[in-house]
């Protein structure tokens, strides 16, 4: 095989599978080639990761070494995006009664959450995460797309107990903002005890629905290695019950009397 | 910009755009080349999809004209992987009261959901489809990983209407098993009249629920151009109430009692 041709397949074959350590021999065998021969690739291929700006690949030495493929979006990748998803939430025709805001189309795009995803694997990229959890329904695309970029796990958790899922552990919490008494369940083989997981959903009011996912892995004497939300909104300062998060945006000045909305970047861009 | 380097840049471009027309002009001013050598790489990146199994790159003639990354799965990949899920769902502690099978673990693993949106993907590559529908709440990974390879939106429709949806339209329809009425919902806003559609959906046994998402289409003027279930149960031929779809896997005398199970491939390995 050629080397041109051999660069086609070693990009696909990292790019699918990110952070999974593949070692050298692995490729020497699978391509046909001398171990010199694929390091040299693995150079240009990182090389041109860095330059378009979609992450790294990470040398692990010794003998059971290898590369990992780190998918960490630039800075300048990340502002474009967020930036254009603060204009597309201020069209104001998507204020709903009660000041919700329309953004089923926005997490209906596949390619917006896969880049929703590679912003907060980018800003997670240095935690040690076992698995992402988030609350059905809407934080799920978001879940996925995180946890595939960081290559663990999705645990979903619910409000309520399915048939299909066999013995649960529930918990009670108070919504944030409404302070009404909510359930929410998560199936006890979906995660294992210790784990490190990180909390991913699409909208943050106070965060109570957060606290409660919070309270739920306690449960399972689970530890809380991020949260990320795609959205924040204003709140008073004192109802917020969650404090160490990242989002996307921050959407602010809701008025629908005068169908107006302000969205600006959240702390996100801070973190990477 | 050297011609393999060029080579790992065009082929993540290709690969993080399926289905999307890139031209070769764009290509020719994005890496600084010409157009002859840019035909060249494609050439190659072309030939090594196909040799990978993973797809090809279909050109688009005329002044409009590009290329397009086809993903499409070649039928080994699909016959190793559709036979490793039957072997893991065969496993008896997988069955719970009421004879349902636990696979949550399989469908909160992001490296599987990708696996099976691929393999669907490439099943109906050759229909127009216009969106990918499912129902919540398990349905939902299977739906964002086959419409990330179609380059299509996708529209989750639910049990019950949530204040952050806006105006919905709503359907009662029988389960095909239970014969229990149900109501499912879907938000006006988020699909467009005369739309092609492909339902996806985790289980099927008498296809009520698929059914269901039928009738809610037909709302919409919409057209159904595929269904695709990742299991499909045993179920009295009489009481099928859809016939023209494609599954993954087929589970089969379930028995609670002796905790013994049989999982066999579906019908998706004759479509490919």
């Amino acid at each position: 095989m050629k080397r041109s041709e051999r660069l086609v397949a070693m990009t696909y074959y990292v790019l699918d599978r990110p952070r999974e350590l593949i070692s050298l021999p692995f490729f020497s065998q699978k391509y046909e080639a001398a171990k010199s021969s694929i390091s040299e690739d693995l150079g240009i291929i990182n090389k041109m990761f860095e330059q378009e700006g979609i992450g790294y690949l990470e040398t692990v030495s010794g003998a059971a070494g290898g590369v990992k493929y780190i998918p960490a979006f630039s800075k300048d990748y990340s502002e474009q995006f967020v930036l254009k998803l603060c204009k597309q939430l201020e069209d104001p025709q998507r204020l709903l009664p009660g000041g919700y805001l329309f953004m089923s189309d926005i997490l209906g795009s596949p390619e917006t959450t896969r880049n929703i995803g590679r912003l907060f694997a980018s800003a997670f990229a240095d935690k040690e995460i076992d698995a992402v959890m988030t609350v059905a329904t809407k934080g799920i695309p978001l879940a996925y797309s995180v946890a595939s970029y960081l290559n663990v796990p999705v645990v979903i958790a619910r409000r309520d107990p399915k048939v299909t899922e066999g013995s649960t552990v529930s918990i009670n919490y108070v919504s944030g903002s409404t302070r009404k008494i909510q359930t929410m369940v998560l199936t006890k083989r979906s995660l294992e005890v210790g784990s490190k997981v990180c909390i991913i959903d699409d909208f943050m009011k106070a965060g109570g629905t957060i606290n409660g996912m919070r309270n739920l892995l306690k449960e399972f004497n689970a530890e809380v290695a991020g949260i990320g939300v795609l959205a924040e909104a204003e709140d008073d300062e004192e109802d917020r019950v969650v404090e160490d998060y990242i989002s996307l945006v921050q959407i602010m000045n809701v008025d629908d009397r005068h169908s107006s909305i302000e969205v600006r970047p959240g702390n996100l861009l801070r973190h990477i």
